[in-house]
């Protein structure tokens, strides 16, 4: 399950509330063009921002639309009481596999990181996905707590950040973490812009935001780096450099819901308030590179 | 009400749920010694770890022991609708007053907490405490942040970070936000080990850590700054240094818990998890401190 194109939808909004219907139109372009894993409720879908009716409702929708594509949860919550009792909700869903990020309000210690995880592993049925992303949870995994998560029972894979973008210091530092690992728990990289240089370094899958929303533009990358074609995952992934920089400048999740938007895939205002879309004068930068991409 | 001390006690769990009986113990330290307002539901009192139904507990419970000292709500959550629910329920519990820090999981700009702030004050009838905590929330608020958003309907007081430990430095600084904050608006400085030096400084109130479980160790320091006597401030401040150098190894919660444990006042491991209490080793160097200072 955790090989190639893992892909992320926005969990849109219509004025606050779930859009289902909206909802149910990303997953069926997901399942379309043949993405290998659907992520409902990652940090693209706003898992962090849901209550726990919403993130059951989200589940199940994900996993009726998905046709059989495995679908990959979010659990993530403040408390190791509430993960658990998402992690229930989420196999009741029909989940594939959950998802857990350390979500941090007090800054964790190692212990408690290690510790949540090892109260979570012990009652899921299903794969967990360790999720690092220490730009929304403030916690740094060291390679070292890796390795010992990595040996908790039911831990099948390291969603793990953006990897340097040298080719030799990006093998090195996938080398580093696949020493520690045992061989069954896969890595996959997240940040878009990374992912060719994630995925020519080793990488088995790429966790995509934009790849929720548009598989088709990043498709191309994963199967150039599956035939054992680098230079081909990374002409793929340079094409699509004006937009690796408006995720720069105005952040990931903010850019794919102002395409999508864009697109008329989902309704205005699609993100949880307090996260505000784009200004008008982004939106227009965003344009321009839809269309001067063609994507669609 | 946003003078002299504010206290903010935990919310102690007895495996895991809120154990009440130890909450009023703690409350009525608290009317005793004469505080000038209880923070319920801050960071101290682990309010982003509790669900809705706990949080209007905690709530209710701290009101009703509070004997009429005012009682500050602490109301954050991730995403605005829930903001505004639990401001709701904080009022329906008899707070006098409500505290918002912009809790984050993604990157918050300054239109979406500006946007924040002002969805919520437009709803809530009693005073509202702008909590500024970088440590938890991961966003810094500029001094013009603070100017757009003190003049929004019900705003009452500022909750801000510590203030620089040169005494030069601190004025500067509160003058600073003075200069752009309307007269009625408090400036109340928190981060313990800086506290005499923020009301030296010009700071009207003190949002204590340490204060809701020991005041009366803290009181001789906010009447000295009162009185006129900041040298006597001071000084009753470095009498505390031992336990300030605690606060900086393990952080003023994690410390002021075990403290709580150790003296009796709550139950062991009265944090919600996955936050662990101190080590073992890590509790003896409390215990001393506790013993050296005669803290009770």
């Amino acid at each position: 399950m955790f090989t190639g194109l893992s892909a992320f939808p926005l969990t849109p909004l219509n004025e606050g509330r779930f859009d289902e219907a909206a909802h149910a139109r990303l997953i069926t372009r997901l399942v379309d063009a043949g993405v290998d894993s659907i992520g409902a409720l990652g940090s693209t879908g706003s898992y962090a921002y849901l209550d726990r009716d919403e993130r059951r409702q989200v589940a199940r929708a994900s996993v009726r639309s998905a046709g059989g594509v495995p679908v990959v949860v979010g659990i993530g919550a403040l408390r190791t009481s509430h993960v658990q009792a998402l992690a229930e909700d989420a196999q009741q869903a029909g989940a594939s596999a959950v998802l857990l990020a350390p979500m941090s309000y007090q800054p964790l210690t190692d212990e408690d990181v290690f510790e949540l995880y090892a109260d979570v592993t012990v009652g899921v049925s299903v794969p967990l996905v360790v999720y690092d992303n220490p730009v929304t949870t403030h916690f740094t995994f060291s390679t070292e707590l890796y390795a010992r998560i990595a040996v908790l029972p039911n831990v099948a894979a390291i969603k793990i950040p953006p990897v340097p973008l040298g080719a030799n210091a990006a093998r090195e530092r996938v080398e580093a973490i696949r020493a520690v690992v045992p061989d069954h728990v896969s890595i996959g990289v997240s940040g878009d812009s990374a992912a060719a240089t994630g995925l020519n370094a080793g990488c088995q899958a790429w966790f995509s935001v934009v790849g929720g929303t548009l598989p088709e533009a990043v498709l191309p990358i994963v199967r150039a780096a599956r035939q054992g074609d680098p230079e081909g995952a990374l002409a793929h992934s340079e094409r699509l450099r004006p937009l690796w920089e408006l995720f720069a400048a105005h952040g990931s999740l903010r850019v794919t819901a102002a395409i999508a938007e864009h697109l008329g895939l989902v309704p205005p205002s699609c993100l949880p308030r307090p996260l505000l879309g784009l200004t008008a004068s982004q939106r227009e930068q965003v344009v321009r590179v839809v269309e001067e991409l063609h994507l669609s």
